[in-house]
């Protein structure tokens, strides 16, 4: 009979410790694809809210949300032709995102910046460095990198920022308990 | 021999409970961040769909897609100068949601309906009411409803409504099989 | 003692099954509501990627997406007025589609496909082909399908192609480890 116990216990075991390692952790995993103001600003608060949480979060940004890491004051050079014409026309980092719906040239956008310091609501910038103090993973997609012509040297100081590929992200996306595409 | 098996049964009972706290129930939560007539479809025959099911289901309206919840013959007194203009300019409830694409002057959004109504399926309006009776929960992001100038008076009469903020939905979709941000 | 044991060892099994029933497995499930290119090819990247990785993936095709379907030299009969509009105004396949923004009548998209050719990445339809290849699985959505006018002898050859609805969706999504609606 305590044998029967004792193989039992390790088939339990067994089971038990394959749920475990196929379990997700209290981890947020989100694809940023748009460049938009609104859409942005709803992936940063969801982000700091759950790192606010406790937590891990990791943001994959692809294709136009790539063009929102781009540091204002800094440049790159060698870029060809095609990446010069699309670093002109996209936004030249978070600063520049306009709202989806309801821009009106700019103005709509400008409003809701007004009312959203008069609300005392940090800006997109301002959540940016706020995502990189409580720990906030950033992946930026190499391949919308390259599409673009975006260079390294062209994008944020950013605490914990990585240059990765889709796989990383459905690695990460796996064993996190929330995935959301923005 | 004996304690062994009772040291190792209760190792055993101790991560079975911890898997299944940490374990995501037959729930659905869903970001309704969109006020397009199309995407707002979506959600909805999606969560009536769950329901159905018998899943639990959670809705949380943010930013555009907030006055999708504006009761059509309510008002509110007492607002500033900023909520007037986003009142004025957004749509006045469900039934004023026009499509994302080939809207054509409201014109597109007209067809769509028609075609709706003569393939026997409910409307928006009507689809928010099945899902009142199907007992799903709608929360309505207090900080989207803040920055347009909303207040809890214009909003539609809902069994199960609440207003909340973004740590509320986070809990709830950690505890959820399926989350969508649409 | 040893009936204790048994009787532990028993609930816990019970435990253990329950949890390794209600279980997610390696899979991604993903609705693909929008028809725009940029959405699209990132649907398709992350499908393929998962796929690579050994993950089953299953895409529901719907709304916006759906003509994304349609095989380009494939026709119906017997329309109706309203299915012959739509047939003429959504885009004729996957090479049809757009991009979300900077289209510029048509030059971005095309600058953006040069761009993609000479970077070596697959297009759209290449994709498409990849995918089946790979044994993803594609769900058509038979409201949309219905909404639209659309008929099954119009859409594209595809080795795992279906028609269902959201419930099937729901269920996939269920027992999928990533769920994301694009």
């Amino acid at each position: 009979m305590q044998i029967d116990f004792a193989a039992q216990i390790e088939e339990l075991k067994a089971r038990v410790s394959s749920l475990e390692q196929g379990g997700q952790e209290n981890k947020l995993s989100m694809v940023v694809f748009s460049g938009d103001l609104d859409r942005a600003l709803a992936s940063f608060i969801i982000a700091t809210g759950a790192a606010a949480m406790g937590m891990e979060v990791m943001l994959f940004f692809t294709f136009w949300g790539t063009p929102l890491l781009r540091g204002p004051g800094k440049t790159a050079v060698g870029k060809d032709l095609m990446g010069t014409m699309f670093g002109a026309m996209l936004p030249k980092g978070a600063g520049g995102a306009r709202l989806s719906k309801m821009n009106f040239a700019g103005l709509g956008t400008s409003m809701m910046q007004g009312l959203m310091a008069k609300k005392n609501m940090a800006s997109l910038p301002e959540m940016i460095v706020l995502a990189g103090e409580l720990g906030i993973k950033i992946c930026v997609c190499e391949l919308s990198m390259s599409l673009m012509g975006f260079k390294r040297e062209e994008m944020i100081d950013y605490p914990d920022l990585m240059y990765c590929g889709v796989a990383t992200f459905l690695e990460q996306a796996m064993g996190s308990k929330i995935q959301l595409f923005i």
